[in-house]
């Protein structure tokens, strides 16, 4: 595992530069996807997960954090290739700090996870470079985020709702935290799933398989 | 209910300011308490309890979030003075944005809490003015989020830990999570309750109230 430290770009072209990001990995074949949530939701675990259910698929993760590696150690128990990324106490990933880290993987990935620092504010406010957000509310949250964190829920392509096995402890309300968030964003393409049980998880699954396939079919039209 | 919008502040003597407010607060004789933990932990749950479990203490909330008014709603309606204050997108709350919201209050309170915007990470670096922080750290989230977000628990007087009745649920050790978080900040006092069931409550209540006495009888002096 490779641990980088990486400071906010003293670029103000950040739009720019992720534009720059994300052609290139499409024309290296890589699919990004900026996993997003707040501390706790189950960023990792959903990871994990992700990278034992599909074994076919070359699965690439930088793991973003102030402090700490334990989420690269257990990405690679996993058995996926992990890049650390400390942000030096920074909230967010910009496309610069996206770019280091890319460089920084050993090889390509078919499939690559950026997973952010838990937040669910200011990593909304930077377009890392990636071709997909994907966002993760936990059951335990509540299901009122969508009013609270709007940003969050306009800037993301998918919503992943997390610990769905823990519905019977928690008053979360699928459908009312499904129509919050699709008020926002109606183009949302929301998963609830339960990486524990692996309730929810071949419908995710399925979907990001084919968005990978799609983007290396597409990249040269 | 009053609805304030504040903007960051201009000055960069942020710790000048807090400190200016601070005593303020102390010679009005109002414990401030600044309430911070990631979204969905629990504050407003939290609040709305000690509102409701210490009615012969005069309490005030100050509700600081990026959108909506839902939790100055849930305060009010458990019977406490209520200010919400929009943070125009910003992740946190500084001195100049708290002076602001305790102006807008109708009355002084004895204890008067701010609830921060939900963010592990940005609010730990900025002193409001309170007397008193207070984090709070979910069972759902997990025991290594101390090893994650150092600074919040570093900067921390108070921990409480919540949703203690999910603890069978959930792969959280609290003996573990308290070892690391006395790791950063050997002087924390650590809580752990449920809100819900009301377990360990009395003592953290006791604690609050004996602060706010006690500021109150040394304020001359």
């Amino acid at each position: 595992m490779r641990l980088i430290t990486v400071n906010a770009t003293v670029t103000a072209s950040n739009d720019k530069d992720a534009a720059a990001l994300r052609a290139r990995l499409t024309a290296q074949g890589t699919l990004l996807v900026n996993v997003m949530s707040a501390p706790g939701a189950g960023k990792t675990t959903l990871l994990t997960r992700l990278i034992r259910d599909l074994p076919d698929v070359k699965i690439g993760v930088m793991e973003a954090d102030i402090a700490s590696d334990v989420d690269a150690r257990r990405i690679e128990s996993a058995g996926a290739a992990a890049v650390q990324v400390h942000t030096s106490g920074m909230c967010h990933m910009d496309a610069g700090m996206t770019a280091a880290a890319v460089d920084a993987m050993e090889a390509p990935a078919d499939l690559l996870f950026l997973e952010n620092v838990g937040n669910l504010i200011c990593p909304a406010e930077y377009d890392t470079g990636a071709h997909l957000n994907l966002m993760l509310l936990s059951v335990p949250e509540g299901d009122d985020k969508p009013l609270k964190y709007p940003l969050m829920f306009r800037q993301s392509d998918i919503l992943v709702i997390t610990k769905t096995d823990a519905l019977p402890f928690f008053p979360f309300d699928t459908a009312k935290c499904e129509e919050r968030a699709k008020k926002l964003n109606p183009e949302i393409r929301i998963f609830p799933v339960s990486a524990k049980t692996g309730d929810g998880m071949p419908e995710l699954e399925n979907y990001l398989k084919e968005q990978t396939k799609s983007l290396r079919e597409n990249r040269n039209p």
